[in-house]
């Protein structure tokens, strides 16, 4: 059979009177074989003085060979030079040697020529296309949200300033107004992946500077209602990668480990939870009401845990103004999160929808309602109660598939110090 | 049997004795009927005095009624009014007094409770969702670019400026050179959809300042391909839309205009498209090679040719520096237009994967490539020929629905003048 292959110049290893060549595409690699008799020089000379990366087009016959990688190899008629590699290669990558992460970032190009990063895309683009069915299943609208705003969404903290011919505007660093304002509308329940952006200084392993936001919001439902849709969204997003990217688990050395969470995460409140990081003597001074759980502290409750569960209950005065308290008790919230043993993953609640209480909110908070106005306004106009969640989703990669740093969840990552590729 | 409805009130009709409160929810509407002498005073007081918008939740029975808007009616034994409405609204959801379209923007919530309105975004929903399913099933994977970076696409030009930690930087205009250094990475064929920012001055029914593109690019294949799939990606998506949304096009007026656009999208030549332009009469001077379309020629074309068609072989001048010029002659590029009767949807062409001529390329529309290294270089390691185009989203939707501003297809539009909500 004869056959034209396209494809990167994976490895040449010359033996002398035989010659292979490897061909690498996205579908895999395949053995080109040199019996250097047997071919034309030009041809031999051709393909064998390319550099490692160049783009070949390969023409021939097609035979099976027990000993080549994917058990055919071609004997090749025609070869043409489609882009010739420069010798040296800022990265390599065959993979043979190995670079540090900033260099990978600076030449994602060939990083994602290598199987492991390219096998994080993959899944991260399952993911993505798993998360909107499971929240169109659950009958949600998706909802584009404008990355331009006047306002940030929790005040002038963390805000990229931009330029909007003369007037000054911010990158949103959340679609948390807008969805709410969505969930008011005729559509009811909706839901976003996109963009957002914090200008924290934080530098480390774990933010991001833009990220990917996974929002969710819906009319009619509850605190405890948001928290069986993030469960159930978990879930699916799991069972869709485990059903559809065996071979990227396997390429990432998970295959074997790889599980569906179990359902019906634990739900404990905050109260229990700062118990819990007390007894565990992990923190300096003991933790009380009010105080927001440290890192070590959610990490020994991560431990303690093993598994996804859900911190109920928060203190009122640890979240923000558009979080509702319970009804019997202001000093506590509706406010929630779901954690990862190793990180939270979502924060959500049931939302403030009262107007007068609102407003009570922005003030206590220090921010300005009428700053706001777009937004409270709605709240005259029959706001009926709702909740929602959002969910990072560099996050949600991280702990699925236990990455280092979460720059390895972002194709081109966006932090304190790196602005470019 | 007995229900528990909620949603807002949309109708009170009081006729002494009897009285009837129409409720809707995103479902549809129910009737609610008060015999004034059946039920308690307390409770009629309270469900007829409320306003219209408010959010009710009512328990009772219900009964077949042929007179009822939904053939049931009903009777209700307890009333909770869970967010009474101010009485004077903004704007009538009802929609029987109408609202321009200014008013309506800065009240979406309200406006969104519209039928119509709400239509155009249940299908943008449905367009978005077939939009990705189709690129999956031509074996694309989803990519997130940054949105934030240190360089437009095309040079310094139409930019929002933003303050990132001190330095200088852009909110991105398009992720075309992030789609082209994955094209040429493991992933090879490439899919976004995500917003851009243009910061043109221009504010008419046709430009938003922050859109959604739908971007699309692949290795390995030349112009002609690209074109085939953008055809296939646009009457996939009329086909998702017919199969998927008629409820909503019935309430748009377009059910029985609404059609699939014919397989086979004729290809004009650039040369071809001057000279209709010329003969139709409609330009003051002759064009003449070289000369961009003007609007007016455009819509000449598009009454002639009255379907999708693409324009091909624009001069090389008018296309920017990453489109590749034909072989066979530099003054032509290989750069495509797929136009609407009503306006131009896609951009497209074959890349220049050369290094040195993208280089050249750069320096002949005063572009430093120093400034875009990170680009650049790798086309010195194997860039595999590549081709690809961007498309409108809005765009999309405005010709598919026949709106009459573009502003109708993006919830919250960012333009010259709107920044908020």
């Amino acid at each position: 059979m004869s056959v034209t292959v396209a494809g990167w110049v994976h490895e040449i290893r010359d033996l002398g009177g035989i010659a292979f060549l490897i061909l690498r595409d996205r579908t895999g690699k395949i053995q080109i074989k040199f019996e250097k008799d047997e071919l034309p020089d030009e041809l031999v000379e051709r393909a064998l003085s390319v550099h490692r990366e160049s783009v070949l087009s390969v023409t021939g016959e097609v035979f099976e060979e027990d000993r080549a990688p994917t058990g055919v190899e071609v004997v090749p008629s025609e070869i043409e030079v489609i882009a010739a590699a420069d010798p040296e290669l800022p990265l390599d990558p065959s993979g043979k040697v190995g670079a540090d992460l900033s260099t990978r970032l600076d030449n994602r190009t060939l990083d994602l020529r290598r199987d492991e990063p390219r096998a994080i895309f993959e899944i991260r683009s399952e993911v993505l296309r798993a998360a909107r069915e499971t929240f169109r299943d659950l009958g949600s609208t998706e909802i584009t949200t404008p990355k331009i705003v006047a306002t940030g969404t929790e005040g002038g903290t963390e805000l990229f300033p931009i330029t909007y011919f003369g007037e000054e505007a911010f990158m949103n660093q959340s679609p948390q107004l807008f969805k709410q304002l969505l969930a008011a509308s005729g559509l009811e329940r909706v839901f976003e992946i996109g963009p957002i952006f914090r200008a924290e200084e934080h530098n480390t392993p774990r933010h991001l500077n833009e990220a990917t936001s996974i929002d969710f919001e819906s009319a009619f439902i509850d605190a405890d209602e948001a928290m069986d849709v993030a469960e159930t969204f978990v879930r699916s997003v799991y069972e869709a990668v485990q059903e559809n990217c065996q071979d990227e688990l396997e390429t990432l050395g998970l295959a074997d480990s790889f599980t569906v969470p179990e359902a019906g995460f634990p739900r404990i409140t905050y109260e229990e939870a700062i118990q819990r990081a007390n007894a565990a003597g992990v923190v300096d001074e003991q933790l009380t009401w009010g105080d927001d759980l440290p890192t070590e502290a959610e990490k020994a409750l991560g431990e303690e845990m093993d598994q996804h569960y859900f911190i109920t209950n928060w203190p009122a005065s640890v979240k923000p103004f558009y979080i509702k308290d319970e009804d019997d008790d202001p000093e506590v919230s509706t406010g929630f999160d779901l954690n990862h043993p190793r990180m939270e993953l979502v924060s959500g609640g049931q939302r403030e929808h009262r107007y007068e209480e609102l407003v009570e909110g922005f003030e206590a908070q220090g921010l300005d309602p009428a700053a706001f106005e777009y937004y409270t306004k709605m709240f005259k106009y029959g706001m009926p109660p709702h909740a929602g969640w959002g969910m990072g989703a560099e996050r949600l990669l991280v702990t699925m598939l236990d990455l280092d740093n979460i720059r390895e969840a972002v194709i081109f990552p966006r932090d304190r110090s790196r602005l470019s590729p």
